[in-house]
Order: C-alpha cells, then structure tokens, then sequence
C-alpha cells in the first residue's frame, strides 16, 4: 500500500463562511487582489461577502475583474502587474475554475520573473497566499496545486503545478451556486465526476484517494436525477454538488487526471465546447474502452466506479449522460483525427493504469461524437 | 452542511518510506531530537531506518528513549531540556501513541516557556517541526494536534490541542509493527476502530470526516477475522490496519472522541488498564445506549457504523468484540462509581450528539465491567 497524502488547503464550506471566518484572512495581509470574471461575483454574492469580511478587517483591495473563460497566459501576467502596482499581499479568487485558476498563476508571477516563453518548462516554490471561493461546483481548483492556462503555442490548455499554490484557504458557501443555469451546473458537475472517475483510474491513484473518489462520485451521482428534467435544483442538491466537486478536487490534486481531460481540452480549444461538457461526450466510452482493457487485467476499477454511481452497468451511466447532455455535437473524421493527434501528446496520457494510443482516443472521439 | 477540514501533515506509506523521502527530513535542520520508548524503536527496526536517512542527509541527532506509557508531565518537561541543551531543530518521534504525544509535547515546551501547572491550561501557537513515525496501529496521533499526557492532578489523562503540533510529516511503514503481540495488535486495532466510530458521533462530525470514518471502520473490520484466533498476522492486514488507524486519526483530528474515551481513561488511570482494551470493553454498550437514544431522534449513526463494520447489529459487533478482548475485567460497583464520576467531568462528554448522564455512564461500566 503506497500513500502520498498532502492537503494543506484547509476547507470551511457552511453559510456565510467567509464572513464568520474573516479573522483566517486578516491573518493574511493588509491588502487582498480580488480576481474574478467580468460579471459573475457580483451577481452570485460573493464579492460583497467578500468586500464585507475585508472591511470588517481593515483590509483594502483592488479588484482585477477580467478573467475570460480558460484564461490566457496574457492574463495572469496582466493581473500580477496588478498585485506589483497595487502592492497586495494576497489574492482572493471569486468564481469557477477560470477566476481560480487565474489566480495562481497571478500569485505564481507576483513572486517569480518569468519570461512568458518559459512558464510552462519552469518549476516554482513560492506564490502568495491565495484564498479560493468557488462559485461553480466543477473544477475542484479550490484544493489543488495546479493552474491550467490557454496555451496558444501548444494549441491546448497546459497547467502550472507546484504545491505553493495550494490555496491557503478555501471557502465553500452553496448560495453562490444557486443562480448556475442548469447547463452550467450539469457540465461543472460533470467536470467534477470525470475528476473523480479519472482520479480511480490514475497510476497514483491510493487507498485514500480512492475512499474520496468513491464519495465524490456516489454524492454527484445522488443529485443526477434532480439535473434532468426542469425541476428545482434545491439549495440541498446545491451543496451536495459542491462539496462532491470539492472532493473531487482532492482526489486529482493527488492522482493527476488521465486522458478525458487532454481529450476534452481539444474539443475545448478547438471547437469552444465547455470544459465540462466537453469531458462529458467522450466520457462514458472512455470508460468503456478501459472496462474492455480491465478484462484481461486483475483490476476491477470500472465495477468500483459503477458501484459508487449507485449503478448497475456503464450502459445506464451512458444513458444517464446522454439524459445530462442532451443532443451532442458531431465533427468528421478528419477534425477528430486532429483532436486525438493534439491530446495523444499530453502527459496525462501516461497517467492512466491504462496507456491509451492515438488509435484509442481517435475510437473514443469517433463512437462519441463522430 | 458544515466542513472545517485541515489536515496539514503530509501522510507517507509505503515500504522504506522514510528513506525514500528523506529529502523532506533535510529541510528541518541540523539536528533531531528522536523521541522514544527504551526498546521498541530499536527492536522494529524504525531507529535505523531513521538513522540512516539522518546520516544520508548529514544530519546529527540526540536521542531520548525514556518515554514511558501514558507519558507524564515530567516526561515531556525532561525532553524539552534536552531539545534545547543539544541544539536541536526538530523533533522525530518513533512508537505509538506515548512517544509521538511525548514528542509533542517536548515540540512545543522547546518554544514555550510555561509551568507544569499550567500546561493544560495554556494555548500555544508555537511548536518545533515533527515528524511521526508510528509503530503501533492504533492512536493516531501521527496525523492529530493533540498530545496525550498522564495527569495526575486531575487523576486522569489531559490533553494539549493546537494545531502546531500537526506533524509535517507522518511516515507509515507497517513493516515496524509486523513485531507486535496479537494483544498490542487487538488492543490498537479497537483504539483506532474507537476513534473512527467515536468521531461518527461528535456534534464535530462532517459528511468529510464521516467519509473517512466509515474507510477506516470498514478497513479496520476487514481485519478482525485475523485478529481471532491464532492465524498469522499478514504484512498485507499489519497495513490495513496502520492505514485504518491513521483514517481514523485524521477523523478525531476533527471531530474529537466522545464518552469512550474519558471513561477508557478512568479504567487506564486506576486500573493500569491498556488504553485501546479500556475502550473496547464499554464500547458495544455505549454504542448500545446511543441506538437506544437514536430510536426517539432523526439520527441514523448507528445503523451507518454497523454498515461500515460490514455487520448486520450491534449484537454481532459486541460478539467480536468479546472475541478479541477474552475474559473481561471486573469491578465492584462503588468502583466503578468512582470511574463514572471522574470520566462525567471530561469535557468530551458534551461532544456527542447525545449528552451522557452519569447514570448513564455508570450504566454503561456495569454492563461492560460490572
């Protein structure tokens, strides 16, 4: 049994976290860099908790409100000018994984001078300490030590890792989710699951890794039924999501992801599908494809997975997906050819008990969306 | 929902661990307290190991080997003066509970200057660095803020709290505990189980610390039909049971213990008792009276900790627990008046989500022990 266990992240989710946790922060310096998307921290709530918990603290702060969708590499040198400028002593991002992830790799650069060129092939030790609130239920970024960034010069999406941008704190409160468009919240849950799936089926994947994984998947999974159709989604289910995500986020800050992610993150750049949704075609026959490779071995990760779905064969999970994603896209050989070209280059590829070749992944993306 | 997860220590297992990630020991300084009782660490092999990765990394070292069971104020008061006359940086404890408690204890007198008369009455921000080595299966103080110690003004055991004394780094290799007697091993398994199930019932409990209860109870059950009997003890249960012991740990990290603990603390103190059997001969009737308490409440840990046990009642769990203890102890009652009567003062009584009366307590001892 091998373990290699850190989650120095401590976690606080619970109504009005941050504000009843405002003394963790003041810990943290006299002046924060809010990061956040254009519009979304305003109108989910967590930038006035924010700014109220500063304010009770004595703490200024400038706003850096220009994260896009997958954040650019331009962007993170762009709000680390800011953090110079300004002189903060801290970030504090507000929003789903892009604002996060934005984040990092601004408290990354405040610290260490980095030509734009090498910032991928760099290795970092120190970033300012980062204060993450989620306001989608997907990424997981809230508790990991990596930030994935538009890479125009790798056609893809490439990541920084180092544990100094483990989030210091990470602060989980529902009701910013609860204004998540039903498409938003099934891709980002999604997302979540794919972390936890993907997490099992990893070459680091531990005992413990595992036990959250299995929590992660069965408690998104519960909320599966609440995600199709037009009914409510309860402040409950809200939670559950988050929390499940949250997990989901330990599990890969500790397995890597495997090859949906650099699968999807083709679809992602390519194509402009979201993240989550773009996991989400290829998803169920990537599973398929490593239950055919797991007959003829002595492991039983697929069987482990289905039954933490709470379900009876990969087929119903299929099913389910297809319920989750309604009608899905469809490309020519020729693009998906590309795609399985692009992510057979990624790292992850090696990180599966299972190596996938071009020819599998091109199989995955032509029996998904061919 | 409700989280407030922290978990600072980085968790290592695996064979030879120490020496494989003694790049981390190198970071802590120049010099080691290792911390110890007179023989075990020798005769398990955990002292050469972690000698041979000091010396690899050109690191000195001064060890004190005087920890004895249930370690005294005294004890740990003796090992900070010797952290300070030799200069050292960090403190490496190798054994169970006692030494890693004794450890941090010295870790934290090393930086604070405090009376033995207040030491239970003090909070302390500051603690040398530690790194735990366990050897037995059991406490899980390799992953806790809390340090143990025999308090003889109280006439019990009393505990010091804060988060400084998380160890940077817990090194589980089960290979020191293929060595324990079948009674260490029972009564460290029933410890952990205790910690597992205990933390199920705080008003601390989360759906988090939950998820690693019910790991390390179905982990720890997993094993008892070994434990019965006289088969070999496995390397393969011998890890289960260090990975159970450590889950365990990291609940109690969170949640704390409830009723056993205080009342298995009055059998130890008075009775010499070993503290992992003192727990386990009042645990299935203390579960007994929660199940009793639950039947007017919403509450369901009682069927959920049968569940994780892999057991179908309370009545198969009392039968292996009588199985792995044998012949119990037995007292008088106006003996185990007195235990009641102590163990009602604890402050861990009001952390169950079921308070516990005296009568209660005393109940529970003379349908155990009485």
């Amino acid at each position: 049994m091998k373990i290699n266990f850190f989650m120095p992240t401590r976690v606080i989710m619970g109504d009005d976290c941050i504000f009843n946790n405002r003394a963790l922060l003041k810990e943290l310096g006299k002046k924060a860099l809010i990061i956040s998307g254009k519009n979304s921290a305003r109108a989910n709530g967590s930038l006035a908790d924010m700014l109220r918990a500063l304010e009770a603290n004595g703490q200024s702060y400038f706003l850096y409100d220009k994260v896009m969708s997958n954040p650019t590499v331009d962007c993170i040198y762009e709000a680390a000018d800011a953090i110079k400028r300004e002189g903060c002593d801290f970030v504090a991002a507000l929003g789903g994984g892009s604002p996060m992830d934005a984040a990092k790799g601004a408290a990354v650069l405040a610290l260490n001078t980095v030509e734009k060129s090498s910032l991928f092939s760099t290795s970092f030790t120190m970033a300012l300490p980062i204060v993450a609130v989620p306001t989608t239920a997907g990424t997981g970024s809230e508790v990991t030590p990596t930030g994935v960034f538009t890479n125009d010069a790798a056609r893809t999406k490439t990541s920084v890792n180092t544990p100094a941008i483990f989030p210091r704190y990470a602060f989980l409160d529902a009701k910013y989710t609860l204004g998540l468009s039903r498409t938003i919240t099934i891709n980002t849950a999604i997302d979540a699951i794919t972390h936890a799936a993907e997490g099992m089926l990893s070459v680091k994947a531990s005992a413990l890794s595992d036990a959250l994984a299995k929590e992660s998947i069965a408690v998104i999974a519960e909320c599966f039924d609440c995600l199709i159709g037009d009914q409510n989604i309860s402040p409950d289910i809200r939670e559950k999501l988050l929390y499940g995500s949250m997990l989901a986020g330990m599990v890969i800050a500790h397995t890597g992801t495997t090859a949906v992610h650099p699968m999807g993150y083709t679809l992602t750049y390519n194509h402009n599908i979201d993240h989550g949704r773009a996991n989400g075609l290829i998803f169920a026959e990537y599973l398929k494809v490593i239950e055919e490779k797991e007959k003829t071995s002595n492991t039983t990760r697929i069987p482990e997975i289905v039954s933490a779905l709470g379900m009876k064969s990969l087929d119903e999970f299929a099913g389910v997906l297809d319920s989750l994603l309604g009608k899905k896209e469809h490309f020519e050989t020729a693009e998906l050819e590309r795609c399985a070209e692009q992510a057979s280059k990624a790292k992850n590829i090696a990180n599966c008990i299972f190596i996938l070749e071009k020819e599998d992944l091109l199989g995955i993306f032509k029996k998904s969306i061919g």
